[in-house]
């Protein structure tokens, strides 16, 4: 059985990942794809439990270091449990956020030292690397609105300042940039169905499905 | 102010770490220092919060790697808000348990990379580093029956195989054999008054501590 594909959804609170995603995975399984939808943190029960530890609480429960080295060990427990036996069976493998959410809250807007988190990217991730990165792309207002718009919203990261938010913008951006083989950024500031569109188009030429 | 003094205690279940830390501390006290007593994983409320989730549960809960990285998410919130502010003002830390108890329990027991556990300590601990580390040493199964007998004894590593224990052991006398300025080995398989008097001798000639 051939090896299954890593595809991660990125970007800011509000840029409808959920939304697209749900319809992507539905594509996907429309072809016969065997597809794993999930998410981070989370995506296990072990990782479950550390995503309430995260995302509860005051926003300065955890420092932006304490909070990376609690999203890796959400990650790892991820990986081991779900991403990697999923893709080894050759399933399609769907994650909302996964590496470079660390890479652009805790990093590019929390201030973490980037080389810390290269090495844990190294040892943690090991080869478990996304096949391609959605980069959803929005101007912070438009996300923010959108955000704190919808029932049951976590109010945590919406809590924080524009400027938090401008500095996360432009750090998915810089990855996008730094890995264009491995990332697309989407502009998600259009309808639902003109982003699926992207979405889908984007699929189809990177990672050669003929759907 | 001075900087105060950094002292962890190091070694397998059952050493009798918590009733010698106790003594210690009353040693210390008495001679009028600040001091506080303090322990991993834990130690603080964020840290005590992820000291909870490591403990509970089932003993294949977390892989090692995933609990390599809860132990050090502890550690951290524990550095930032009780340790490092406590060395600034002065205190004398006294620590039931620090970093060498990942070398020991998640790399020489467990199998983590050396190399992860190193990059951890770098970033993690920065400048944190103990002045002096007592390692109590004694027979896995002395300590197994001290540790079994305790009303309430934590019994999650205590369930594991005496084989676990024995690379436990190489693993803490491995890391005073590297680092002898750093740490001391008590004799732990002694009466509770023979091994006070080698601790207090030992924190005496090492912290040249005037008692």
């Amino acid at each position: 059985m051939s090896r299954g594909r890593f595809i991660t959804f990125e970007g800011g609170e509000g840029a409808g990942k959920s939304t697209q995603l749900k319809r992507l995975v539905a594509r996907l399984e429309a072809e016969g794809r065997q597809v794993v939808a999930t998410r981070e943190p989370g995506g296990s029960p072990g990782a479950e439990s550390i995503r309430e530890l995260v995302l509860n609480g005051a926003a300065d429960r955890w420092s932006p270091v304490t909070e990376t080295l609690l999203m890796y060990a959400a990650r790892r427990d991820h990986i081991e449990r779900v991403i990697r036996p999923a893709i080894d069976r050759g399933a399609w493998v769907v994650c909302d956020r996964f590496a470079d959410s660390t890479r652009a809250y805790q990093g590019a807007a929390g201030g973490t030292d980037p080389a810390l988190i290269a090495a844990l990217e190294r040892f943690i991730l090991e080869d478990v690397r996304p096949d391609l990165t959605l980069i959803f792309d929005f101007p912070p207002e438009t996300g923010l609105a959108r955000a704190t718009a919808r029932p049951g919203a976590e109010m945590r990261f919406e809590s924080k300042v524009m400027a938090f938010h401008e500095r996360l913008r432009e750090g998915f951006l810089a990855i996008a940039q730094a890995e264009p083989e491995r990332c697309a950024v989407i502009d998600a500031d259009d309808t639902i169905e003109a982003v699926e569109a992207q979405v889908w188009s984007t699929v189809q030429a990177r990672l050669a499905v003929h759907g």
